[in-house]
């Protein structure tokens, strides 16, 4: 089958590969019906994370169940399933505390460790999913193509923005802000407003995303950054912050800027990927009670929640994908959103 | 009147000094009935924070009421009142917040901004009190001498340890590990059974403080610190680590360890005041979904809420003060809480 494989930064090739096969009672083999590429991987196309040798690359991505394990109970050939970024088991105590990401005895796409040896990435016409019965969520009913976009959000950006807000503890009546204009971030705009905020600020520069932003629930728009950005917010808030405050990109800066934007006494739910060192300046967190608390988000958990919105159409998170290429051109979504041509590039085999 | 003043590390005495007046009309003049030694007025008596020049102490004081401005409502003359350890107006956008400590007005005891110029510490016999219909919470009735010491908790180390429990969102049913067996780190523990906890650590390696801490609802003690404490906390919660861990005490090592003795998913809740510098590693907690949430503790709020179950016996914060002076001995209560020969000595003028 074809896959994408990263020799080295900026070297993104779709190549033939083995075929997955079963490899314990426990997984299924699902055939990629749309896959995408995330902020994250970025980081190894630009170098930032080195590449030391050619891999499989890819974690996001819907398609339809051809075979599972003798083990198998939940899913069977022929579901339309969701996967999300990553491996998890749905028994374990993290699981079951809500916090599939970790589970005891999942892991991470294009890795082979623990469960049955490896995993493909999502990019590429088929993946072995292990411990089936976890990681994959149903979608019940035929799919029409046009929602395959959104359904396909769910296995991220939908729920990793969802987490932001969820985090940050946003409820009816908040006023919230959001640090970050990538997908997550406008994701995080849809799940602030479904939550019911009443007051969303969209930090952006970026025209077009403004405008979906807007669409998707920013009462506001702030342009400006570091001490005029987080004077704008004050503004716009009685003059003391936002309650939430959703951080969505994890480097120093936009940390510093949620942070700061935050009321005495509120909250910043963040999934932002933190690089570059930065570490909470925890005096600065005690004297104002602003409180710090996401993470990598376990969006499994969150697919039967948001599932519904989706399907109806409440909620259109698919929008974040501005462009659409072939599996074949992966390159070139890769560079699309490397040079922010694109917001989120959707792959289809 | 007397007071007391720090002239310099180690160097503390009660000294004459000017009557209080009231010089806005939202002052109170207030009686002190009973004073204590906080944990935080001995960074300046071991010289951790430098003292310049001869200054008055104290910020927890319960009282009656001798004296009140025109403007005054809440209270009046002959009301016994509980002070916070902080100034504030009960009206701005951060009090309704339930973030009194961020008072848009307020202030801190022994300083002389903002309120019409300087107010006492508490650790005297008399303190004007400015902001007293924000900052006094009247305590009906007549008041028993053996309520003193319960009702004087409630000017700090109660709330405080409340503060942790609620920051960290203690509810029924979760395991609790509390790091520090001072008064706060006692009173937490109080604060976690009240929130209905039903395992509770406490890590303690003193015998007195240990059996306080199984009075007050610890179910288990751990004596163990560093990778042998966490270890012990994981074994205790089926191998995954506490829902909440409450921190209390502001030390690197503390906060490392109710860090890494948290569960994936699970909350700090910390009241320590951070010394030494230590940031909080982000990465670490992204890849947990360990959130941190607290600070300095808005007891104002909280006054009203414990002050039932204070006055009923069903939570005896109180037994945390191990040893009684009078104010002349002022000194004495200093150099016995450094040396740890008591856990919170109880001063009365």
């Amino acid at each position: 089958m074809l896959a994408t494989v990263i020799h080295a930064a900026r070297d993104i090739r779709v190549e033939e590969v083995p075929d997955p096969t079963l490899s314990t009672g426990a997984d299924a083999i699902v055939r990629v019906v749309a896959a995408c590429v995330c902020g994250s991987d970025l980081w190894p196309y630009r170098g930032v994370t080195p590449t030391h040798h050619p891999h499989r690359i890819g974690h996001e991505f819907v398609g339809v169940v051809e075979e599972v394990g003798a083990d198998v109970q939940n899913v069977k050939a022929g579901d339309f399933v969701i996967a999300p970024f990553y491996v998890c088991d749905g028994t374990c105590a993290n699981c079951r505390n809500g916090v599939s990401t970790s589970c005891l005895t999942g892991g991470w796409w294009g890795s082979d460790d623990r469960f049955g040896g490896f995993a493909d990435g999502g990019q590429g016409e088929r993946v072995r999913v292990p411990l089936a019965d976890g990681t994959l969520a149903v979608v019940p009913g035929p799919v029409a193509d046009d929602e395959i976009p959104g359904l396909l959000t769910l296995s991220d950006v939908m729920g990793t923005g969802h987490h932001a807000a969820v985090s940050a503890g946003v409820g009816p009546g908040d006023s919230v802000a959001v640090v970050g204009d990538g997908a997550v971030g406008l994701c995080a705009i849809i799940a602030a407003k479904r939550l019911g905020a009443t007051t969303i600020i969209a930090m952006s520069r970026h025209p077009e995303r403004q405008a979906l932003a807007r669409e998707f629930g920013a009462t506001h728009v702030v342009e400006e950054r570091g001490e005029e950005g987080i004077a704008r917010v004050k503004e716009l808030t009685g003059g003391i912050g936002a309650d939430r405050v959703l951080e969505c990109v994890g480097t120093k800066e936009s940390m510093d800027q949620a942070l700061r934007s935050t009321r005495p006494g509120g909250m910043v739910g963040y999934v932002g990927v933190p690089n570059g060192g930065a570490e909470l300046p925890i005096r600065q967190l005690f004297g104002t009670n602003v409180g710090v608390n996401g993470g990598v988000a376990p969006v499994r958990g969150y697919i039967e929640e948001l599932l519904p919105d989706v399907r109806s159409g409440a909620i259109q998170p698919g929008r974040v994908f501005d462009l659409e290429l072939p599996l074949s051109e992966a390159a070139e979504a890769y560079a699309a959103m490397d040079e922010r041509r694109a917001i989120k590039v959707l792959l289809r085999p």
